[in-house]
């Protein structure tokens, strides 16, 4: 199974009254389908999967696989702090026909957390799952880093086939990539290093930012694979801005808003996140109105 | 409602087959009930909460509140990472008849909060709560420390009627003494610095160490509230080594074996949290062994 | 020899041209010997120790010396990032008559810094110096902190007597008063936990708030030294809101500015340090003027 | 001025006294001579700058002045805590023939400084310097790292003509390549990123392992110029182990063996920082040695 490419990491639309809209996930799925994606990651920390419930994710989880094309590949996000509620989540994604797991370390206990808590850890979820698995390791909301010794000693399992990486370390990147069987395969979380990342061996990426600017990004991609490395720097160095002021300063509510602008169904977070104030609404809209008059930027 | 005195937070037994141990757990509150304690925090970070599903959670919940002894005061720990969630869980604390809930900070998203987010979370909590809430900041696990502005406007707040803070700084309980209104009551979450906690003004403490010696930590409890300063802090300089090598270095995992060693169920915890290694265990038993012998000592 | 008691962090004073006020520091000094002060320490980080040349540094030893009333205990900040320069600095210092070397940890390279780099350095120090050493451990500035090892392990030294602990950490105080040789004293670094620093077992403090509020600082140790605990506590609660408008929000520049309220020589940091603006001059001078109409205040 | 290329961040070597080797010294940049390497890095962290007296400081930037080719372009350290000294300094380095200093960031009272706090400092050096400045952020060091608002707030300067950027974050310089004037130049401090580094727009790196393998990242370097990114990637990814084994273990203790393997004047640095013991020394051997039986390799 090959993670080359972009996965946007979905979020997920919320109806008035606070309910998840599927109808909502679904209008979005249908019009990536269209675009150049790899696949789609559902779940993820841009999914708000922590502030739903259990019925809420396996409907989620459902209904994207109801609408996906075909041809894309799809990874379920199912790691949870407890290893056998992470294993029954990704046997149940399994069961729903995903073709992955993301699983991320656990990280309520980290005083108590050693590295091979985390390689117990995931090597029981690995044995059990039915599907692939690829670690995920975020330390931006985690507070916990996969560092590279365990990261290779994982990748020597058969079931463990390669990591979403959201440190942001280009270093890491390359370590694994020189350190791990060939097999193993990284992929990026940062729409900022995206082109440094593939520069040093990753495979692909899962990107919050390609949930509003799918097309970008996987021209991005496309530029770097076809050896087009000059018009990669400058499509890199104009996405650095837009992930800064979108992502990094506004999280979820400044992407949803994106989407939003952009004629997708994005919306406003679930409490406690906060949705944006006027002012930021309109920084990013004129962002993005700068970007659609500027041809050579997003 | 007066939080004075000794709370232990509880651990969660469990059986051979990994269930949750209910008659593990009563015959603990059983002997509890004999000491001074002043009452039980359950499903607290000690009591392995986010390794339990929500069927489970209940079942601790109504087995503790069966058994306790009626003067015993009953919080429980409610906080989720949705604001929604976490008021389900404080109404179901609620109509099983606990007298007040502990609300963690929410932390998976912490790029994005605000201490506006933490303050609108803790109100529209408050506000839905039919018990007193109870603020919970615990940085070690969480990432998210609760600074003393924030504290001291949610203090305003009619039904926020304390603090847990777990921090560990003694600073802060002085800032936040001093500065919230009279009937703000701070508890301290650190064995190590409860005397000090209490010679700056905390009402008393929430404390897994008390689940492997209630008796001692109500000791030192009664010897700062009865004057006996020189005495106090002889017990308190005894006390900093014992949590030290139990909870700081071993966590839950040596918390568990020290009450296995007390007579009380105690067993291992769930998985991603690994079981002591037998040169730990024995570092545990030499340890209470040496308290034993020592009178001056825990 | 003995640390009992508050020692003012001194201040280092400048003319108008930036040239150092000898004339100001003295003029402070004698001020400060009418008061119960058990010494002075000079050239630590309040002094701007890092701003000054050696021939300032030495003419400021030199100065402080020369005007300290004879009962006053004299320390010398003396620890540089290189060995050789510390031991060259504390026997300067030794030279001029001080009775003790306070000795922060080396901290520039702390990526390659171990435990043991930092025992090999303060032994050799303590080896090479005439006079007793104290560790110095400063985390807010230098990014290290000496944990509770280390320090017992440096507290076998017969020429290391003791430790000024400015982590703020009074779980640490605890930790090395019950770990320690009797004959080590701790000292906090910390106005706003100095009852609860005191209560678990240090013996006084080496206080930046010190230079600003003599008489004050003084007041709450004997206090405490008197078993006099509800006062202290009261006191201590004043004191821990000056302690964080001054020293925590403002810095030198703060703790300065107030000197100069309260008639000492005060006066501006070097840069890169910058003076305090209009605006927090207003809050510096409305706190001073709130805590002398408040008669249990400050 | 031009900073393309790599430059080492030179080690300063001492004879079996203590004393610093001139002559060692001399001997090393005898044979950079002869090499690609775009210039030198005079008392840069690696020169154990921090660990030098004034005298001895000035010998170092002398000796090297005298023996470097022409054409090479010489930097100097020049950063210091006080905005006073970092101008003493800089112009003695200008006096002595020096084309650029490189000015680290103050960084002692870190909880006092401001973002404000170095525009005005780095402004004051820059106006105040008869040479233009770099900028030089080294968190790993200082703790501090300047953020791209305040770098391009600097980059505005017209003394002011560059970083280098020890942050290890690629994405910075992403963000400062595409937010800064064109005339502005990036410099990275890590080895280990060189490559993506380059991709996103730096100019070139000062960096310490160009001490011992000068001729591999000048390959490195000319490879990406040449755009023959494939290659690059492979030597990128060779070099990514050997940084990590090196620097990141053994810091400048691993460097100077290293050296000492490969003919330089290495040697063993100043205490506090200790030398590696027989272990280290046989990995970073064996290291090397399997390099050398490597083509592809370093």
């Amino acid at each position: 199974m090959e993670f080359r490419g972009i996965f946007p990491a979905l979020t997920t639309p919320y109806e008035a009254d606070g309910e998840v809209s599927l109808a909502g996930l679904k209008g979005n799925i249908r019009r990536y389908n269209q675009t150049g994606l790899a696949g789609y990651l559902v779940l993820g920390s841009t999914g708000e999967s922590v502030l739903l419930g259990r019925e809420e994710s396996d409907a989620v989880l459902a209904a994207v696989k109801e609408v996906a094309a075909p041809e894309k590949l799809l990874i379920a996000g199912t790691g949870a702090e407890s290893t056998a509620e992470t294993i029954a989540r990704t046997r149940r994604a399994a069961a729903l026909g995903y073709h992955a797991a993301l699983v991320k370390t656990p990280y309520y206990y980290k005083p108590a957390y050693r590295p091979e808590t985390y390689i117990r850890h995931f090597r029981a979820v690995a044995d059990a799952s039915p599907i692939p698995v690829l670690l995920y390791s975020v330390p931006v909301f985690t507070g916990v880093t996969l560092e590279t010794p365990e990261i290779l000693a994982l990748a020597e399992h058969t079931n463990i086939v390669g990591i979403k990486d959201s440190s942001g370390s280009v270093q890491r990147i390359g370590e694994v990539v020189s350190g791990a069987p060939a097999a193993f395969q990284v992929l990026t979380g940062g729409a900022a290093v995206l082109y440094p990342a593939l520069a040093v061996g990753a495979k692909g990426a899962i990107l919050a930012l390609a949930s509003a600017f799918p097309e970008k990004l996987v021209e991005l991609y496309d530029l770097v694979i076809q050896g087009r490395h000059e018009q990669a720097k400058e499509l890199q160095l104009a996405l650095v801005g837009t992930s800064k002021r979108i992502m990094t300063e506004n999280g979820i509510a400044g992407l949803k808003y994106a989407m939003d602008l952009r004629g997708y169904h994005g919306g406003v977070p679930r409490l406690p996140l906060l949705p944006l104030n006027e002012e930021k609404k309109r920084q990013i809209a004129a962002l993005l109105a700068l970007n659609e008059t500027s041809a050579a930027r997003v």
